[in-house]
């Protein structure tokens, strides 16, 4: 068992840095394509065996040292009472707009609302073992709501914003609902196998860092709190959270996702040796030439210098047309430089 | 004459703090769209009178303490022989890929190529005599280089980063072009009679700081040291620079445009005592009740504390669909706390 990954979460000494890479089982792999070519996008997050498929295949492709579990963050948002589809983006065809639009919404029970995730990860834990830690996730409170809300992607969220400024008692009664569901999905992931959970907050960095503090910083911390992680550590990731690190390092956690927007050293110096960070190659160096990538590879570990608990990853997810050798060469250069 | 605007550039005391909008002449004001139901984007931005006339439209209906020229960052890219359109988006349709696509490219003489512009700030100055302050501005080098190369708006700039990072002498040919395009411009801007030069670098922040150094920081160095700016103060303004600002810092200018991502007093403290710092309120703020906005601003103006040279802005344009009392309340709490 390559246990690289769990013992750099726990800043635990390592061989060499475990890496791997967000949306790391995705359109970027002709092998992903070809299984994703027969159904769906909602149809392959709800097989299980097609879901434990495509979460192995980046191990065994890029020789990543973590598997993360195929899945949307929206998945156990359907199950509260909204449709969802995905047209390629998500859309929930009826948005939470009203404190009666918040009062209708249900907790899922994981083991019979979203039995699937359950036994993909079980699938996972059998076929990943004596290779790579599997990684379980779920998107933040706040980023589930913004598309709760806007019911799709948004480039201003206005109508989440104006629910926070107008109607602060429904969007802390939609928060209070979206982190009781959150709670349960993850401590039933972790219950069914998933060695680490990821917290993506997509959209935290698109307030202010006082409104950030306000607004999204209790529920985080009320999740994380929340979840049995005796054993499982938490990673948390907000894009674009670089200006206001240590409010976020607020939410607890054990490894802080750093996006590429601010210098990993500057990040860690900020953040202290308690706490472990990941990231933070920028995902478009993948379209660079392989001396670039070395090169942006041993900035990063050298800005690391050495430092326990660091795993590396881009900082967001691996875009859909990058070429997979150059994926590999990431992860090969990640392992051989910081051997040295 | 109002100079609150140009003596906070200079770090001179003033009796309020100054305010204004970026783009404050534009989609949410009724008289804006009465005058642009009349022609296209682009015709508006090439006839003087009514570019002057949107341009003061603010000035008036929101008491602002600057007017700033009506234009577009790509203005001045059409006469280099790129083909412009809006869609509503800018659209190029020949975009710039190869050493011959950038070795075609003209610089433009400005007055003879963008006219319009200049008689604009002419117009302008005469009418706004007694009032506040003329902006000009231009987009930086890499801003417009991002258009030019990718063609229109994108998610990830892959063209531009590919030319970056496999054919830097394309690139940096091209970035050298469009730098001394932007110098000239800007310079006639300033003959004509702008009394301040903003800079926009809306997209520097897609760049990892490292390859903001490297990629851009040299040629927005270069256009601001060639500007003749003895009596015309410079505002460099790059979203999404918070995790960089002392990078952003060495290219010079006398002002550094903040987004709504750091706090304002850290920024100061970054940056010293020797820059002026314009922004920082979330343009979402506008959305919410009179309340919270008076809140948010009186946070600000507590974060600058009353050091000199700050001048009250938000932190990206002003969205389409804010009301404009909303806009009109905000100036009103600036000038009135600010005097406390």
């Amino acid at each position: 068992m390559n246990n690289r990954f769990l013992d750099a979460c726990w800043g635990k000494p390592v061989d060499c840095t475990p890496v791997w890479l967000m949306r790391q089982a995705g359109r970027y792999l002709p092998e992903y394509m070809a299984v994703r070519s027969k159904c769906t996008f909602l149809e392959l997050c709800k097989t299980p065996d097609l879901a434990a498929e495509v979460t192995i295949q980046p191990v065994d492709i890029l020789g990543v040292d973590a598997a993360i579990l195929f899945s949307d963050i929206l998945t156990p948002v359907e199950p509260m009472g909204l449709k969802l589809d995905f047209v390629p983006g998500p859309v929930f065809e009826n948005p939470v707009r009203s404190m009666a639009d918040v009062q209708r919404l249900r907790i899922p029970e994981p083991e019979k609302d979203l039995p699937y995730v359950l036994e993909a990860i079980k699938i996972l834990r059998r076929e990943l073992s004596g290779k790579v830690p599997l990684i379980g996730f779920g998107g933040a409170p706040f980023t589930l709501a913004c598309y709760m809300v806007e019911g799709k992607g948004s480039k201003d969220w206005a109508n989440i914003k104006r629910m926070m400024y107008y109607a602060p008692e429904i969007y802390s009664a939609l928060m209070d609902k979206v982190t009781m569901m959150d709670m349960e999905y993850l401590n039933a992931q972790i219950k069914a196998g998933a060695q680490a959970i990821q917290i993506f907050d997509t959209w935290g960095g698109i307030l202010s860092p006082t409104d950030y503090e306000k607004y999204v910083l209790p529920y985080t911390t009320r999740l994380i709190n929340g979840l049995n992680r005796m054993e499982t550590p938490v990673i948390h990731f907000v894009k674009g959270s670089g200006t206001m690190l240590q409010t976020v390092q607020k939410a607890g956690g054990d490894v802080m996702g750093l996006d590429w927007h601010i210098n990993l050293g500057t990040a860690r110096d900020l953040l202290g040796p308690g706490m472990a960070v990941q990231g933070n190659l920028d995902p478009s160096v993948l379209y660079a030439p392989s001396e670039v990538i070395e090169q942006e590879v041993t900035r990063i570990l050298d800005e690391n210098a050495g430092r326990p608990g660091h795993i590396f990853n881009l900082g967001h997810g691996i875009l859909p047309t990058i070429p997979p050798e150059n994926a590999r060469f990431m992860v090969e250069c990640v392992h051989r430089i910081s051997q040295r």
